[in-house]
């Protein structure tokens, strides 16, 4: 049977995909378990286990074969799969300097709509994909399969905004504000609010000085 | 013996004094275990084990006290502790849309300095906190006790920047670039780039499908 691999494996992985893309970038080929050690901060042991869960031999003689490994994890975790189309809801300085965010290019994940409540910032704006007035988010979030939303309105108004999108059909929320957002099963969140982070790191920190 | 808390555990609770945080100010000051539980999506052994850590007993008749469950969370986590002073190093859009974020008003981080490679776009960009070129950045963060970094430079310089002000005594980088930092033992990186939350959303769809 098929083992699931663990939430904190996961991430791992994600962030082991990724050295791989940038070392590939680099024109690197090969890397080293303990290579790896070294620009993660794992033990050679959570890394072997975490590689065992893609069940591929990406050995060499010389170390783990790089372009291996970083498709081996996207296969794994379901990211060299059909394109998932995205949205940014909420075009306000966060949410409009997004718009020119680059690093989606080679991804599975593409941006196809923004929105904004007010239809003359939607106007404004310039961005390489059609931006609407929210009262137009249905219609384009069905017609367009749009399956992701990127949450950036105001905190305040963060958690209506989640429960429209979830009837609207959105299955994932990166959600950018500091609210707490409450979403049925089968949805995922992913907060990634400043003040989160760093409440995050000081909590780390405390623990690690008991 | 103090027992240690564990990572999922901290934030949950982070994320439990935040909703405490929102109740207090919608003046509703008693919740019931089955209220966080619809919140939240946790489950009621969690819930109640979760809030054992705390050693603190914020029950009444009717539920938990709110604010007696916020301060304790604060406490154990060290959340209620001096002020951690913080900087944003990268004024790109996204630096400069951080500027103006107003969450951290009644929490401990302070952000007292922004810093950019561009002096002109120092002397442009408004904040309530100085602007420095780059090249005062290790004068700063000593003057200033700057403990944290809010690391929003373009992926390709994000090692580099990150390395720099970890020599220069950053103990804590909130990475906003997909880079993959390496930092020193004692030094906490949290990620949060969009693409790096749109995997975790998308590795766990598929997890949950398989």
């Amino acid at each position: 049977m098929k083992q699931t691999i663990s939430k904190p494996a996961r991430e791992r992985l994600i962030k082991l995909a990724r050295l791989m893309e940038l070392l590939e970038n680099e024109s690197c080929f090969v890397i080293t378990s303990s290579e790896i050690q070294k620009k993660t901060g794992w033990t050679d042991a959570t890394i072997r286990r975490d590689i065992s869960f893609l069940e591929t031999d990406c050995a060499t003689p010389n170390g783990y074969d790089v372009s291996c490994l970083r498709s081996a994890i996207y296969r794994e975790l379901g990211l060299d799969a059909d394109e998932k189309r995205c949205c940014i809801v909420g075009l306000g300085k966060l949410g409009s300097a997004l718009l020119e965010y680059s690093g989606f290019a080679g991804t599975l994940f593409k941006i196809v709509a923004g929105f904004d409540s007010s239809a003359n910032r939607c106007e404004t704006l310039a961005a390489d994909f059609p931006l609407y007035p929210t009262s137009r988010m249905e219609s384009v979030i069905k017609n367009e399969n749009i399956e992701y939303a990127i949450l950036t309105v105001p905190e305040k108004s963060a958690q209506q905004t989640a429960s429209k999108l979830v009837q609207m059909g959105i299955k994932g929320i990166v959600n950018y504000t500091p609210a707490v957002l409450s979403v049925p099963e089968g949805v995922y969140v992913e907060n990634i609010s400043v003040l989160d982070a760093l409440q995050k790191i000081a909590a780390s920190q405390k623990n690690e000085n008991l």
